[in-house]
């Protein structure tokens, strides 16, 4: 398939212009003139990893809607840096959650680190959106650190508890990770001064590309069918965490299943050859391949939330990201 | 001394009506509909045991300065919340810290909760602030946002070094303690439309009177001469934290004491008898009464910034704060 051959790279390689100035701005931002530890701590995380998804769909966003303005520059900032800091405030672990086995390379430094220096891109990130004077992108961004937070919480709290359904599930993927997706379109919009149908269908997109992203992710923890480099397998297992493929498994449980999800998810007790046979039975029980095709929903609303915006170059790459980002899971 | 007879509890009474609006904004604000844990976090820190100063300070700032609008309770709101997410993040601790002996009150929640909690928090502050739709205010949180997460993370890499100095320590005590205090009066000044010049010095009472508590608060924590109710004598000695008595005692050592700040501060091997002979050194080079002396300053200039101010009782019940809060070296 041609067009969801890496859909990423033809957004970079077309916003590449703003990018470079979206990177240098997060690079003088997150300096600290009397705290150097912060860029020490934020450098593996902001200059190397990301791919800047978030970034790029605001200034899409943006520039698909005539934007020519520069609060583009500092919204997509904005996003990365509230991103950036819930990586570095997911890596805060408790001793329970250690002996679980988390990989070493989220305890390169220590809990207290990792909280400061996230408050500290929290913080920055809102003089970056204060910075555009635009109240409703304040608004968009201060509610959606809000949901993002309470999804979170949500989330700790649904972990190992087997009462967990589809609802919380979709409460949860909104907020953990929908919510940065949608105001990152959205935000880009009302910045363009676009008109209020195109700003809707900015956020639709954001949201359920965000939905199906979160889906696919859960889905790739339990392996899938194709290659799953870079994802560390089993680690939602580890965590107890209700994921969809789990939740659907668990409401068609036999008396059996029921005993061992029981055992691993709601006690935690878990054993060599759990997580096989964990994922034998979502085989059987089919919920890895619904699971599939709940996101290739997801991607397909995401599409089709598209087909109010203006004809344009980006608005293709776009929905080739919807599709893209949903390919994974093949 | 009458004058400083709980000028708190005068603060509380005159400011009772907005205070009961703040208190009602902040229950309602710190619910969530999906996450029940948020309020069992914050219930013990936002309910029952704070002074309120801060938003007190933002509420006597802006009345004093004839404010008759609804913003000062949002922003009062805002200040206790960005104090209450401090708090949380503060209790954060690694298992290193634990060791040492932290207190287990602090240890009521997991870390994941009280970070998690502490960003919704946060995220609730942004909303109130961006509510007032002024900018100028959102500029000044924002800004005080991101000196607190920088002093904090100053105080993280300035603890355990001998070479702190005096200039980092007021760094650092400007961002944990000074900036958000300043910030509360400042923008309780800015939302009432006050003069410039008022302003200013809102902001210089805030801050004086913020490094003000601060100094007493590290010279409290070896005891002084009075009562030290409440207060855990040692912590910052075991959490090896550069405060003034220490840091002008390391400047007078003699070769004896130096070695004796190696091993407790710098190499962290604390045995029993040590904080007793730490107390011991600070009386003989006389920086607990100097520490008590810049405190007593730092009262003195908050209370000079005030002239500038319009006379109000209000104006009277600021200034016996002032007195108030250096008075707990007595």
């Amino acid at each position: 398939m041609q067009s969801t051959t890496h859909p990423h790279d033809h957004l970079a390689d077309w916003l590449a212009g703003d990018l470079a100035r979206v990177n240098a701005l997060i690079r003088a931002r997150m300096a600290s003139e009397h705290a150097p530890r912060i860029p020490e701590v934020t450098a593996h995380l902001v200059e190397a990893g990301g791919k800047r998804i978030r970034p790029m769909l605001t200034l899409a966003a943006a520039r698909l809607c005539g934007y020519e303005g520069e609060n583009h520059i500092r919204l997509a900032a904005t996003v990365e840096f509230i991103h950036t800091a819930t990586l570095l405030h997911d890596d805060v672990v408790d001793e329970s959650t250690k002996r679980r086995g988390r990989p070493t390379a989220n305890l390169l430094w220590d809990n207290k680190s990792s909280v400061l220096v996230g408050d500290y891109l929290f913080a920055r990130a809102f003089q970056l959106m204060v910075a555009t004077e635009n109240l409703r992108v304040l608004d968009i961004l201060s509610n959606a650190a809000a949901v993002i937070a309470e999804g979170e919480v949500l989330q700790l709290t649904a972990a190992q508890n087997l009462a967990t359904d589809e609802t919380i599930y979709l409460q949860v993927i909104r907020g953990k990770t929908a919510a940065l997706f949608s105001a990152a379109t959205e935000s880009g919009g009302v910045i363009a001064g676009a008109p209020e149908e195109v700003i809707r269908a900015l956020f639709a997109y954001g949201e359920a590309l965000g939905i199906g992203f979160q889906i696919v992710d859960d889905f790739l923890d339990y392996g899938g069918a194709g290659d799953a480099i870079g994802k560390n397998l089993g680690d939602d297992f580890r965590e107890r965490k209700l994921t969809l493929p789990v939740i659907r498994a668990l409401a068609q449980a036999d008396a059996g299943e029921r005993v061992f999800w029981e055992r691993v998810i709601a006690r935690g007790t878990q054993e060599a050859g759990d997580l096989e046979q964990a994922i034998d039975i979502l085989n059987r029980r089919g919920t890895l391949a619904s699971t599939r095709e709940t996101a290739l929903d997801w991607a397909r609303t995401a599409r089709e939330a598209l087909t109010v915006l203006p004809d344009h170059p980006l608005r293709d790459m776009l929905a080739d990201l919807a599709d893209y980002v949903v390919a994974r899971v093949n």
